[in-house]
């Protein structure tokens, strides 16, 4: 005998996060065409996870890094994606999203609704192997993106790079390659282009 | 030392699939606001299957059936989406897909650009446990969204009940449970609002 009222939930949160879709980030696709949105953020992430997992400072279980990508944003249906420049919105964003966690994933059965706060806290705290590694790939993402469209978000919002930086900082500590060989060229390339303000020096990070 | 001619061709192949956001499909999002593309149709397949594997026939290593979700359709980003009902196009899907398949993992190096065909075709063929609950969920997916937007695409279509069951019979190989619990009942159901026409019996799946 199935358990009918599990299934239930489960299939309601199915349906349920289907509004991450309509969830607009601040970077634009590679070939700047429009914004992307969470769930197409959450996919391209998970895709440079299965190619670029060699590249992880620690070894990693690769399920565990996917899982954290495909969930991380789920919050941002209530919350709202907060830009990661935006120093107001940075300061409630901690409340809006466990409040939208609390919604969303107890919309699941018990033990799934434990242990998708259990991965989105281990992504926000950002301390196990995992953590690290998938937060490194949320940052070389969308500065690929920028590279790729001529720096057209950092360009549009007068980007400096004490700011760019603040955010970089954690790529190395998933990913020492990807920030040497990946993200600090690309920023560089940006300062020489004038695409980021070089308000301080790269190499301070 | 890092192979930089390697992490090149990787980053390449990142690049290219961002592409996959702009391929759309026929199928609406749940509030039938929009049709959704293949990076975010990938992605919410993801999540499904980590939150649906207890329904699988067979036991399934999750991380294989989530990678063949999140890679299957980048050969769309060359050979466009085919409709399921579209019969013209169906035919010369394999021989567009394949030639994709030879571009975009081309890009990668040899032993990755093999290990996305392995994916590839383990979903195409769809003989593996992974791989039948894959396909399971790719059929569940639309039916969902179709069911929670009114039937809009099946509407708009004049979809009739034996070409549903076409692309539906697939769904049980990979889990019984959600063809005789979420399927079956939601295709019932749109026949009976007169979403699906109902030209044959749904007991014949």
């Amino acid at each position: 005998m199935i358990d009918k009222e599990r299934l239930t939930r489960q299939m309601d949160f199915c349906r349920e996060v289907d509004k991450e879709k309509e969830v607009f980030r601040q970077s634009f696709l590679c070939d700047g065409s429009r914004r992307e949105n969470d769930a197409e953020h959450a996919w391209h992430m998970s895709i440079m996870a299965m190619i670029l997992q060699e590249y992880s400072n620690e070894d990693v279980d690769l399920l565990k890094v996917i899982e954290m990508l495909l969930i991380h944003d789920i919050v941002e249906i209530d919350a709202g994606d907060t830009y990661a420049y935006d120093t107001e919105g940075l300061k409630s964003q901690a409340e809006r999203e466990a409040k939208a966690a609390d919604r969303i994933f107890g919309m699941l059965p018990e033990d799934q609704r434990d242990w998708m706060f259990q991965l989105f806290h281990e992504f926000e705290e950002g301390n196990t192997p995992e953590a690290k590694f998938a937060r490194s790939l949320d940052n070389v993402q969308p500065v690929m993106q920028n590279d790729a469209s001529e720096g057209k978000d950092w360009k549009e919002k007068g980007i400096r790079l004490s700011q760019a930086i603040e955010r970089q900082r954690r790529t190395a500590e998933g990913s020492q390659i990807l920030w040497d060989e990946v993200s600090k060229p690309m920023i560089q390339k940006n300062i020489d282009l004038g695409n980021i303000i070089g308000d301080v020096s790269l190499d301070k990070i």
